[in-house]
């Protein structure tokens, strides 16, 4: 249960890190939607982040086939189903610790949860890698949008890494050129010059087989005004749920997120002004989003990613079996920092949203 | 379109400020539990804030007439049905104002979104008002949850408003009893002395004509471990959800929130431990949640409230009429800090998300 | 559980026979859909049949009050909820009996269903009464349908009323305008001179203390092509299940229905043909719909009802306190036949179900 | 759209007769139930009807694999997938009359409904061999039912194939052990000496290149009462909605169905009354069911399908591309009467709908 969502874009995600193969079947697609199967592949390879040495070394070729629901390059109506099957997993890896509840991972509560019947080689359904089968829905979500809504673009950027921290922007224009702006799409700064102190943050961590955290920014420009339903299909509640099915998250933020809450209303109020005929904001404090509906201007969302909670150093736990103190020391490969493999998936989660909105 | 959430505890909530009244419908209840009407007027009284000066001097009456679902004082198992007529509205104020947006309001937005037709009078089903139909089906949630998990508790403190703020709690055992240690239970803090620089804040801003936002914490304690589904329905992502259709909230965090973003796996992995045959976490970083699901220790969540757009001052802002810019002075009757009355709105919501995932 | 419906136009029913009160809100409607009082009234009343002396004497006002989601006549886009009061409830009828269960009815399933604590005054939530709410949002739904699908009509006829039978309708051209021909909009029949021999079937019945069943044919014409979507959204799927949500319905079919089962394909397969430049087929067997989308052509469906179970006449039953056989006689006031009231909810929920298809 | 269903047992299909493959993922699965590859295969092989000369002769070896929610034999609580591989397929065979609408078929809906752009091959995601997908759902539903409630079973028969018609089945009792009588499992007939008879029909209608329709009953036996929600969730409504997505089907009644319609309350009502110290009706015209909820008597339904629209006979029909009259003769391979290979269907899809209710 809670595999499922969406409302006119339907996705069901399978699968699980050391299993037969992963996915997502993607129902509510309009037909005649060119799918570009190089555009899928490389938003699965931004995440797969292959050949970045800050990401895991595990080898996941991340092949999508695609098994119905295209005909003749197009999108049929029918729903869009895509497999990956998983390679170069090294199951024994974990058997040897299955007991021993790594912390900050969702062991102890998936056994609790699952009453030990879990698939626990790699975290199983709960694995990072389950972000696969949301990039691809995610990639098909674009293809629908560059159909539907050309002028919307979704991007990210890396706000921070530990405790290295690129700039706010004030001026919500900025965010209508930033995509094209950066100067590493790797690893996409407002600041590029900050890509260096970042890194060696990373690697710091890594040394002392440790890991670091960090924020992702979120931004949705040339979006209409007027999408997002009050109460419970806001665009804040809709996309914070999806960004918050991302393993990892612990906060989401809309505009100036906590920042308002200190100030005053003549602060944080975005005044309307006419400009060229169009309807703006002079500010963007509210993110881009009035009573859950979109204003037209960028919306904005911060993403906080806890640090992965997979680390070499030993740490204190249990023995859920023998119901014993233990202490552990997490072999096998590990991403020391998600947020470099974690933007795109922010992005995939964006468009997937955005989708469910703007489809009939 | 999205006045209506639940899987299990499903809600669908109606009406608008200034019309004929305001409710809600609740679908999915267990039969046979025990309703007291001075619960659930307790919690409306909560949010109503009467007679605390720092509120809306509307008088809200707040009366709720259950309608169906209640016999012998017992649910019946069918829909419950709650009607709150709407008093005291002077609906004139806002007719002459119609025209002009106002700013960090839906008013723009609503306006696109249903192209002229919303009711405006007062924000309509934008209204904070409509608050108080989430209160109520809080209130009937809590009486579900209160026979079907009794030692679950739901509570609430004041964090911070404008830039005074309360102190973390580091230790999770605090939130055990916090609930019953408020000095004012209706101005809910850890530390009790601030509550006078708190108030004087709101003040300040109301002399000025302004307002101030502020955050609430939200805790449940007492909770099972094993609750909540990944991927799309975690606990973050279904109480976020709900979180963000509350009016004013700019930003949702669990545990430690965007602090751990620019810390180490090492300090933010919360250690498993044996404690009296028990299984517990060292520290709570991680908010009681992973993987999305309990882990038995208190769930713990912020909730970043900005300040009320509506404000005496002047403001700039457009003429949707005349399509020209315009500046505006809000008149009639606002809260300065909605914090003080959207406290018991979160713990309704908290309440509302945990029923649905409680019951069968 | 079970009260809530719909993907895009969602409702909600609630109220009990002898509560405060019974209604529906609606949810996902558009704004700027003009909503006429004296039609929601008309359809109403049909389902009444005030001073039918067929129908139960029990005077249902059945007045509507629209408590939001209605502004200066026109929707407004957000949740339109209505109530009717219950009046003229004799409570008393009900209490003296409550432990014997009438056969037929839902007193024993529901006493298993919700452990005795359901509302057992006139059949509560069960109630026939509860089809006034789905015929108001049917009203609505037709409202809506006016306005975006101009074409559309929706009809429905009585076609037997115990033994009495009228004829097939072979040449599907006459559903496209048989609602105008109804001699008696009441009783509505294609061959009129029938409404004798059943309203004698109804009367004799009566004098018997006994009830009879029936079948009513529901229509939809000037439907456009393409309309329902496989597999479980199919129109069949879609509207069966609000038939079968009407109580007493035993039976479903759409086109020729059972009789496709005794025939080969060659006589089963509707031909199609270009005519007058548009595309059609020569017979409707299918009932329009083919894959479960519309066809074009009109679509027929026909909805056994079964006799009233509430009746005058002496039956063996249990007594649900004691566990011991008993005997019951129903008094106080019923219909003899639900048919003559039903055709009107059977056109409701037809308009429900095509409003979910139609509405984005 | 539309290819989704479920609350609880959350089934998505995917899939065309001649793409990559088809299959389901079932979302909502309670962990620690054993999945038995034979008893899933078994299933799957009735509904191939291998080796049956009266079914197509295209060979499905319909191997399902499962992708993942199975670990150790048993399911993990994540969403369990099955994928089964697309052979023998040979597309050519409608490549060249893609244009001629096959009456009776989708083709002529779906050309409307997905602009062209549906996979017309076999016809596409409406073939039936998508039941493949919803036999394989059952049969892991099955697999659920028989650990969460194993009195329950569920079978179906043969009622009817072209005219000749097996005897109805007055004593309810019958039904309690009917599944195991069956002389041929493989042709379940109450009366087994009218499978000559029946055959004869299918076989006489293959020589005139033509097909027969024929009805299927389906019977849930050791069902506890107090299953189903009024009023959208009644049994009714659910099972019709999923037994009306198979193809072909074109009527669905409960109990006594369109005879209740020509009776007498005083006929119909099912008398209750004590026997060894448990409740049970005398007759069971209500089909197991009343106000939408069980009444512990068996569940019995009717299931009407038309005959096969694929013949080989000349038909009349359009060519939809250039908007003419045309004539048709269906080459390739067809089923003669689909009812042979649907009542495992008809099964599979009861076993869905109880896997859902009974779900938590």
């Amino acid at each position: 249960m809670g595999s499922t969502w969406g409302n006119k874009f339907k996705i069901s995600i399978f699968g699980e890190s050391h299993g037969n193969g992963i996915g997502a079947v993607i129902d509510g697609l309009p037909a005649g939607i060119a799918i570009n199967p190089e555009h899928i592949q490389h938003e699965l390879n931004r995440r797969a982040a292959r050949g970045n040495p800050l990401a895991t070394p595990r080898k996941e070729g991340d092949q999508i086939e695609i098994l119905s629901g295209v005909f003749n390059g197009k999108t049929t109506g029918a729903p869009l189903a895509g497999l990956i099957r998983n390679e170069n997993t090294r199951s024994g890896d974990y058997a040897k610790t299955k007991d021993l509840m790594r912390p900050g991972h969702a062991d102890y509560t998936s056994n609790i949860r699952y009453g030990g019947f879990q698939d626990y080689r790699g975290g199983g359904h709960f694995s990072g890698r389950l972000t696969a089968p949301l990039v691809f829905a995610g990639a098909i979500a674009k293809e629908i949008l560059r159909a539907i809504s050309p002028q919307m673009e979704i991007g990210s950027r890396i706000v921070a890494i530990a405790d290295v921290k690129d700039k706010a922007i004030n001026d919500w224009r900025v965010y209508c050129h930033l995509k094209n702006d950066f100067i590493n799409p790797a690893f996409p700064l407002y600041d590029a010059k900050l890509e260096v102190a970042m890194k060696a943050a990373i690697i710091s961590a890594m040394e002392d087989e440790d890991s670091v955290g960090g924020i992702v920014e979120g931004f949705i420009t040339g979006s209409l005004p007027g999408i997002g339903n009050p109460f419970f299909e806001s665009i804040e509640s809709r996309l914070a749920a999806l960004l918050f099915s991302i393993p990892a998250v612990k906060g989401v933020t809309f505009g100036a997120g906590f920042e308002t809450a200190s100030k005053r209303g003549s602060e944080v109020n975005d005044a309307l002004r006419m400009r060229d005929g169009k309807i703006e904001t002079v500010t963007n404090n509210n993110g881009g989003i009035n009573g859950g509906i979109s204003n037209g201007m960028p919306i904005v969302f911060q993403v906080a990613f806890k640090p992965t909670p997979s680390i070499g150093k030993e740490q204190q736990t249990i023995n859920i079996a023998a119901l014993k103190d233990a202490t552990l020391k997490i072999e096998g490969r590990h991403d020391p920092c998600i947020v470099v493999r974690a933007f795109p998936v922010v992005e995939a989660v964006t468009a997937i949203c955005m989708a469910d909105f703007l489809l009939r």
